[in-house]
């Protein structure tokens, strides 16, 4: 569908043209040496949950902040796939309790390997990102590559806050209207802002710089969420490479569900809570939803509070000296409203 | 049962006045300090997971070796106690794995959280053990917090790959007898000789008196995994507060079973792959296996592995000068042999 966007409308390839950059193909070619075809089933494992690569956002990020305060990115490369670790470590850990058996177009990991391999795989990746910012040679001061591992590890406390806050919302849309904030800040502005607070300090960055660029991770985290949320309304399985009823399935109230909720008029709501609380929402459910959320204007409104926070991510960058990683940082921020939703 | 024994007999209360004794006392200060009674559930849980501490050795291990090579113990409370955290964690996602419903005389984390809580707390733990390494004040040098932190990212690694390695084993007792030294090296021998070169590495220890001390945890960690294997057949679930049949349920062929198959005539070899591949031993196996394990003296030789390497860990300390701690190092390994099996 098409929403009003008063934003301006940048390349539309712009994601895809990141991921061919220099930065993407150092990281991609590290990421396969790391994790070479092997029988060992652990590392097996381990590289489905990573090849074939996704985007990279989040090293990208991290690679960008680092050159956005005069880092040189080529040294951050390893450092920079902890973070990828740590993403992945998550997808693995949350299809487990989600149940969810697809990812990325293709069986998640505890449906191709079973939920106990999942677990320890997740677990691997975990430390995995630990060793990856500590490897030698270190690429700034020690006392920085510590200052890295204590943003990692909060990083990591978050994730499993915003997690456990996401079960606890399961099912209450009244509960969802009042956490969902805090909730996606959690589960997925930390790790945006994590990228780019590690690559910024390992890049050398003075506080400021690294508060800025922290800032506009979380920022365009959050926006990335509310996108997600909304492609399952606005977009087709084969586009998004998941589930389209995942969430609904798992009874979660998402942005889009709690503004038509907010707009809808009694017997709406009272049929939004029956099909979260039923928690086997089929095709019909769906079409009833996204008819919903498009009717209430709730699309409308979660794409509005999305460009509010790229715009806030772009604002934050003003801190930082104008620069080709400043320029690709700004872009990413406004990839994400820039997209035919 | 009573099993011939070479080694010294040192008070069997040695663990118990250890857990009595100013370190453990501060250590449990400190764990209760930072695990308050709360209302939010991840940190309710991650309590549960904690609280009532166990014997917390692996942390006593790094204080102790921390003191033994000329280290401050209290310093070294919150990088200490990231060693129970991540003991915690593997018990925490192996009971998921394992479906013990059943830790400590209680249920456990899945059984009494269900598994997602169980997988979100777990890996809770794994980032609360490495924000404990790099907490400030540092209590080393940075070169040395780094570091530890890579130890302890090593160490986590190592644990996956025992548990995958287990889970190869499983229901297979050749495999089983070539590979259980490697896995109870990496299961249960990693965490112990990675508290041990944490707490020499953070107390200030040179390179050979960190891999003295690495060598004897090593050694002492694969002790206490055979005499955990042990004690399934020859104490009651009462006594070590978890299920007699796990391991059997579990399909895993541990040492004393090892030992049995190897000593045992075709008929019972063929008896015990059944029960192992039945993966439902229930009492009768149960007993049955207790008398195969004891009437062809794999109780015995599986006691004599377990001395052996106790002389070896002790036989690593004398890379060290004399002293209270490594009286106590000395102490815990020979404790391993001392109880009545």
């Amino acid at each position: 569908m098409a929403v009003a966007d008063s934003t301006s409308r940048p390349d539309q390839s712009f994601i895809e043209g990141l991921a061919r950059s220099e930065s993407a193909r150092l990281l991609r070619a590290k990421l396969g040496h790391r994790w070479p075809e092997t029988t060992d089933e652990l590392d097996v494992i381990t590289r489905y949950a990573l090849l074939p690569a996704g985007k990279l956002l989040r090293p990208l990020l991290a690679l960008h902040a680092a050159e956005a305060v005069g880092g040189n990115p080529a040294d951050l490369l390893v450092a920079a796939l902890g973070l990828e670790y740590l993403h992945a470590a998550t997808l693995v850990h949350d299809d487990i309790i989600d149940g969810d058996a697809v990812r990325r177009g293709r069986p998640s990991v505890p449906a191709a390997y079973g939920v106990p391999n999942a677990i320890v795989v997740g677990d691997h990746l975990i430390f995995g990102a630990f060793e990856s910012i500590v490897e030698e040679p270190w690429v700034a001061s020690p006392a920085r590559v510590i200052a890295a591992v204590g943003e990692l590890a909060e990083a990591g406390r978050d994730l499993c806050r915003g997690q456990t806050l996401e079960s606890q919302l399961v099912g209450d849309i009244e509960a969802g209207a009042r956490w969902y904030p805090e909730m996606i800040r959690r589960k997925t502005g930390t790790l945006f802002r994590t990228a780019c607070h590690i690559g910024a300090t390992l890049g050398g960055g003075n506080a400021d710089a690294i508060s800025g660029l922290a800032a506009y991770g979380e920022h365009i985290g959050i926006a990335f969420q509310i996108r997600d949320d909304l492609l399952s309304f606005v977009a087709t399985p084969e586009q998004t490479g998941k589930s389209a009823t995942s969430d609904l399935t798992n009874g979660r109230p998402t942005l889009p569900l709690i503004l038509a909720y907010q707009a809808a008029g009694d017997a709406d709501r009272a049929e939004l809570c029956a099909v979260l609380a039923r928690r086997g929402a089929g095709p019909r459910d769906l079409a009833w939803l996204r008819d919903l959320v498009a009717n209430t204007g709730a699309v409308a409104g979660a794409y509005r509070q999305m460009a509010g926070h790229v715009e806030r991510a772009v604002t934050e960058l003003a801190v930082l000296s104008p620069s080709p990683s400043v320029t690709v940082l700004t872009g990413i921020a406004r990839w994400t409203t820039s997209q035919n939703l």
